[in-house]
């Protein structure tokens, strides 16, 4: 199976990309996590997305925050799909960031999710990988049912709290 | 080939629509385009997302302006990527819908592009495809050649003209 | 008298959506609250909202996150009025869930009240019903005119101890 | 029956009103238009939110832009549901009005449609309407089915363009 | 002298309105403090802003959060100079409260201070007041000078730390 | 009678400004007007406010766009009141200009008013000048009511129009 | 004298850059201007940027609209002075290119102007030039001189027409 | 060696300008600190500006929040470079402070850095210094590979927890 890239800016968006490793274990998606700072370590970020396709990966997913290159930049390298997770800093509550991650000019996508949406690049890099792999997208179903079984639960808790 | 679903909200997004569908006609992608609104008939889009998975679709792409809810009310109905593209309104300059698309909860992703990025989400939907497909990769990597070779036709003439 | 069907995105919204309980109770108008994700479980948001009317149900208020579109989902599956709840999550202060609540295409509006404002919506599900049901309506003015003495009463402490 | 109260805080908002005028008619519930501002005819504009109710009005709409009080100023005098629509001028793309139009503190309601959105307030105070009116409920799921009918022409026409 | 009128919407704006206090106080100018709100006291605050003039009101300082409206219906109802400040609530940052302050239609100044502005409402007040009484303008000369002379001692304590 | 001095950072913000001296030309207030950039001309800007006082200033306007410093720095060097316009440029909607102008720190207030609110700010200065001049007083009296009546008729014409 | 580097994102961008070129050439510095995508061409960009110095450099001038990410790369590969000119695009008024280019993480600056700032770019990479050349500096000063002198003209014009 | 001028407009924004001071002092470039508000001591700001050139200062560095006039005040006095800090105040996340500081007219450039970026602003001047002086440049190649070098260690922290 192909693997996921996972670069990170800066460890300290390490919380965020945590969720994502999570995702991917519970999937068995074998994954790579590095520290590769756009502007600070741009040589390690370009080299790994230029053989990132040679290397066995995938998809790439990048997170970062303030003026977020890094996806933009490893998009600029290779042509594997590439998520953009923005991150949250101290100032502008990540806005920052998605208008970094999303407004890519036209040629170079980058597949954002939520700001701090660590979780759901893992699983988008799921959905991708599972376009021509039938186990993944059959436990893609089992765990949106899952996920469906868990908010029925809390709908239950709450029908009985409230409704008479 | 799997194909790509393209939905729109409203037939006044067709003309960003119409770039998506000239990127996949390049890449000699299957597509089919229709036009399926999230609140005036829901209905069809969730019998449409429903049965992507079956009726071939490897991937589905979601234009809608506004309060943009047409890409993640697909992805609630299918573990199939969805890429959602903002489209800019009369009003907030695409704000709307770049957030409405863009912020989705844990568990469902949605996969966004650029305010009016129709060009980018059908070359993302193309690299998604190329995870398992040699030649759409191989012809990715060509198109991006051609890209840099456009961008350095363009740096000539302006060299020529400002630098002696 | 008719029904209010509450909706939440998520069980995080019930602080928010308890302020709208306790106007409710305090009207005596009859409620049903459950925990219904646009996203995760739409068969069930749907189902309700579809079958609300013959249910016995006037009004429905939905509150949500991020991109919020559970009050547009339910308003596109029946004819009655739909109240929407911005809810402010962790990033951007609720303007996400501001925009992608209120910002309705046309033949689908959702009457929204402010970011987080549980108790304005019970109050607006009240005059609603109450336009054919003259004791709402006079429950109504009853409760504006304490609301006005309370504030009086504040407005008196004040002036004493600042107006001599 | 009673009727819609419809109030603009300056006759340049009348085309937006016109398109809920428009709705009011083709349900065939009757209304009254009136320019009342705010801040330049206060009086009128309190004088017809204290009257509306024993004047037979069962719903009120406002529209104004800039520092958009006329929604909320009604709301103050009146305990009829009253529903805020928010103008865009020539400045801040209708962010000013909607955010002076929606953030109503607690106690008083706006239930607040889109930007410009005249035709969903007359659907809103329609449905409003409806919920003690069984033929109003039943126009609004025959207005409903047409629109649906309209978007399913305009996808056939799509999908006869693009789909082979 | 001509008094100053504090309105304020909720007793929660007092923190920010005790500033403007200690600024009148400071500068020996006559004041009276009221809550009256906008929209639930809206008779109070009419009343009010009608009779201010003939009561010995010279200015009018109107705090309010949210959907700020209290200034500008105050505005409505007197020619007095009516300043506005902004408060800053739970969500947005004090931007709803700005932009529904500032933003007035023609014809109806309100004269906006920063969000939380407190003591600058008071010394704007004082300068209005200051037009035509010799004895404040001084008195204003003299505070701009201790200001100077703090910010000159700050100064010279950072300078001594840092310039050798 | 005091004076209005009317500065303007650039002579493209004068069809703003020409509205001001509209407003105290039909006021008869005697004014000033003067192009002097805080940037460009900050020398002359500062003498101005300066020596504003005993040259028979009262109140001073002051309109700029994008960085909007001008009213700032002029209230920096008077303790007359200063009148701040923020004016709208080719980009960001006067958004810059409103948070450059109105942010003010304490113990510098500057009394805002609305984007490209030139006669708003022709209206503030005179209200400031009629706290002392009954004259000036009932002339704002009358304008007011004049505006009133100038809405009044455009009522009719719609209540004509409309309402049978 | 070292020479200023002028890249731009896209050549949509060049009737910004050709004020700085214009300023440039006013000053008789010599300039180099390129088009290098961040995306398109990195490679060239990035080549660029580490020869640079080598190549007689002393300061670069990067413009790019959207997620403009020229700038920050641009500085990520050398450490001469980078200015980033955010350009506007179709959306957002220039928001996006403004923070992805001012927002950069703590090492790595990027000398931010205005949104569209091309003549400001030119200054500022000439008063960079001139610290270390006494002849610039002088002409800035000049420059500076006839600046005053043209707004003191525009001063005089308007002062005929309105001050009698 | 030129030194750099640091101004800030409240020593509360000392702590951002420490990160300022603590970079200039491992580049040992010499520095001078002062409190100058644009707005309490326009005088001694200006004086400062205006003679900055002759003191021997190269550079100059001015933070300040909320309107943040002090740049530009500072920059319309001299034709040394100005690098402006937008600081964090206690509303808008720095918004008012970016958008006052860079969006400054044609004439007056302010090289600003990102919001709170105090170690930015000191890297940024020393690296206009080293333009002329070969030592700098050359320890401002030794920080950047210290910085790769930090950030590879990070990267081998997680490589070695993630990667087996």
């Amino acid at each position: 199976m192909k693997k996921v890239g996972i670069l990170m800016g800066s460890d300290s968006d390490l919380p965020i990309l945590e969720k994502t490793a999570n995702i991917l274990n519970e999937f068995e998606v074998p994954f790579e996590m590095h520290v590769y700072s756009a502007h600070r370590t741009p040589e390690q970020a370009i080299e790994f997305a230029l053989k990132a396709e040679e290397n066995g990966f995938g998809v790439l997913i990048c997170a970062a925050g303030m003026a977020a290159h890094l996806a933009g930049v490893v998009a600029g390298h290779t042509t594997l799909p590439v998520i953009g997770i923005p991150c949250k800093s101290t100032c502008l509550d990540g806005m920052d960031a998605l208008l970094s991650t999303v407004m890519m000019p036209s040629g170079i996508p980058v597949a954002t999710v939520a700001i701090n949406g660590g979780a759901n690049a893992g699983i988008l890099a799921v959905e991708m990988l599972a376009i021509s792999d039938k186990d993944l997208a059959l436990k893609l179903k089992q765990k949106r049912q899952n996920d469906t079984i868990k908010v029925l639960e809390k709908n239950k808790n709450i029908e009985e709290k409230f409704n008479k």
